[in-house]
């Protein structure tokens, strides 16, 4: 369960009633007319687990319990969404089999990920949504002859491939009789953490990726029910304010919600820094924080610099941990002893606390979720709650939410490089 | 060696010319008035990594060879600077003990770190300016309990405080007779790295401290020579610019350069975001971003968003690694084959040399930061750069760039909130 609790002034006025409507209006259009996929993932995505479940059974090196390690071989949204997930999870302990990730063209990266495989416990998944990514295929072509796999021989279960129907990549794996699934077309690559890109990866690591699926899914139907109408008062909150507060920070207290933070990041500042059909520059800025370590660092920014960011706070109720701050008290550093005997669970929610009651008192909008424990239907809801957030943002900015033109440039630059 | 070179316009004009001398004059002042103390660490420091030598065989259980971990218990400036240094230089495996950090109160995350380690092998750092942080004191009562350290008996070498003298720390420190290092009192936790706080670990850790201070001081003695007036001149711009362009983004191209931008982003956010001389709220906000994977992330926003963004590049010339993409081809993805036979090294180059080119284009202030290669020296120089930026940047901006008075608030409200 998430619990949503707003501490800025929103009046609703009748203007504001106009945005939020209209937003409502085009978001519930794009999902309608199947326009935009990415609404359809919580249910369409469910045949999906069943397929990899058969997977299981029929892949000889899946099925012979060889394989202990997935290396996840895709960039940006072929990644970011994988790593939210399995950060959040980790440290259950449910998984079943380890994943890695290739997702930059470092050689001192690639070179240490590679040297933690081994080929026969390992299975290779390629994600791209067209098969044209310069970092995914070298790194393909690099595992290729770092492990001499053969992708027409002898490894040819070891590779799979996410693509769209149809690509380049969807051809590659068709040439070599791989393992293929596919991203819907009106899918974009920093939407499609619910489709083959996550699920697949996700649900052969051992996650409950049915129980994510459900999360979201419930998400988005009280939503569309008009359940959860705080998601479009805070989209018309952070529209209004676009101009005067264009960052928008997430604060998350729990280390392992960093790269849920990352994902957040892409789908925000991608999807919304555009030009808009008035040909104006638009977007917001997101930044990831994690507390309690950023209130030694970023907190004072926020408190006294300019006047130019929102917050949101994102707390974990229950960390299923009850390590507990023991009893002690040491000569000269008694000072701290009134936190004695609680847990750290309690500390680092009061801190959260604390630090939200400061920034009130220094006129910082401010608006926090609280996730009552760490689990995959809490964080399908969490995902799908920033994808309808981006979607009535985009709507209210007037910007395509669903494309990035302006990354388009430095790809030609670079292919120029490398061509003249 | 550093090569530092400018994308954006500069003219010098009388007034910028004024500016700057001016800046130079307030830094120059604190420094050879003994005001700020971080411009004398990398001369003062020296001898701190002869004492530490002398500790590895006094200390009965250094010079043993049981101690294999340094567990870290410190946050904010108090482990930020020594995580940036040992990501950065991790991959060289030169060091001859492994670094561990206890920064949070994360409860899951504390458990996770304690996991990892073994008495035996372990020598515990505590690290706070006062002794007053509710982390670093809660944390070190944790691993007292869970290891059973008894610190006036049997583990009085085991731990060991780093800590102003006089501080509430250092009287813990003295009572149960533990070896101590003393931070001056006029160098703040963020501008620490070169004092004890960093020195200590990271020569315990056996990377070359010397090199890293060696590194530092020649910078800092060429910029007070006026050999680097380029630092000048960036700060100018970015002054100048600070109402229009109020975020600053560092685009690292490598990995282990990630967390060196969190050690920037807390020096740079905390520092300068400030109520200034005549009350108004200024500040820049600092953002941390990893080429090319954000490439796919962030970029655009910077591009096509708000021009409210300069951005400053670092590449690494030379990665010591040549890991080559293979001359393979594959079967309907040999788009990306324009690549093949080249080193990722010349890949992620090109990939930030495309970027910084697109960006250019679209008018985007921009800067580039060229390291040859990772070593000691060269990091010490980065630090020192960023921190003379820091301080050039707030004496314009005529805030107080050492305190940090806006965080005090939270801590009185979370105090509060257990003594009620």
């Amino acid at each position: 369960m998430l619990r949503f609790t707003r501490d800025f002034a929103f009046e609703g006025t009748q203007a504001q009633q106009a945005i939020m409507e209209s937003a409502f209006g085009t978001v519930s259009k794009e999902y309608q007319s199947g326009k935009i996929g990415y609404y359809n993932l919580p249910n369409k995505s469910l045949s999906l687990v069943g397929e990899v479940e058969e997977l299981l059974k029929s892949n000889s090196l899946l099925s012979s319990g060889a394989i202990t390690d997935i290396a996840v071989i895709g960039i940006g949204g072929s990644s970011l969404g994988i790593k939210a997930v399995d950060s959040l999870m980790a440290s259950k302990n449910v998984n079943t089999r380890k994943l890695h990730f290739f997702e930059n063209s470092d050689p001192v990266n690639i070179t240490g990920t590679l040297a933690k495989l081994k080929k026969e416990s390992t299975i290779f998944i390629v994600i791209s949504k067209s098969g044209g990514t310069i970092e995914t295929t070298s790194i393909l072509k690099t595992a290729i002859a770092y492990f001499g796999l053969e992708l027409d021989g002898a490894d040819s279960e070891r590779v799979m491939v996410i693509t769209d129907k149809g690509s380049s990549l969807s051809q590659f794996g068709g040439h070599y009789g791989l393992s293929q699934f596919n991203i819907p077309d009106n899918v974009g690559g920093r939407f499609s953490i619910l489709s083959a890109v996550g699920i697949v990866p996700l649900t052969l690591a051992g996650y409950d990726t049915q129980a994510l699926l459900d999360g979201a899914g419930a998400f988005l139907t009280r939503f569309f029910n008009q359940d959860e109408q705080h998601l479009l008062e805070k989209a018309c909150f952070i529209y209004e304010n676009s101009a005067e507060k264009s960052i928008n920070v997430l604060f998350s207290y729990a280390n392992d919600l960093e790269n849920l933070s990352k994902w957040y990041v892409q789908l925000w500042g991608e999807s919304l820094g555009k030009i808009n059909i008035y040909k104006k520059n638009v977007g917001l800025t997101p930044i990831g924080l994690v507390g309690a370590v950023d209130q030694h660092s970023f907190l004072q920014l926020v408190i006294e610099g300019p006047k130019d960011k929102t917050v949101t706070f994102i707390t974990v109720e229950d960390f299923e941990n009850d390590l507990t701050i023991p009893d002690i008290s040491l000569k000269h550093i008694e000072k701290t002893d009134f936190i004695n005997g609680n847990s750290f669970n309690t500390l680092i929610n009061a801190q959260c606390d604390a630090t939200k009651e400061s920034l009130l008192q220094s006129n910082v909008p401010v608006d926090s979720i609280a996730i009552d424990k760490i689990g995959e239907a809490n964080i399908g809801a969490m995902i799908i709650y920033y994808e309808l957030l981006t979607s009535l943002v985009g709507a209210m900015l007037q910007v395509n939410t669903y494309d990035q033109p302006g990354v388009e440039l430095g790809k030609v630059i670079l292919y120029k490089k490398f061509n003249n």
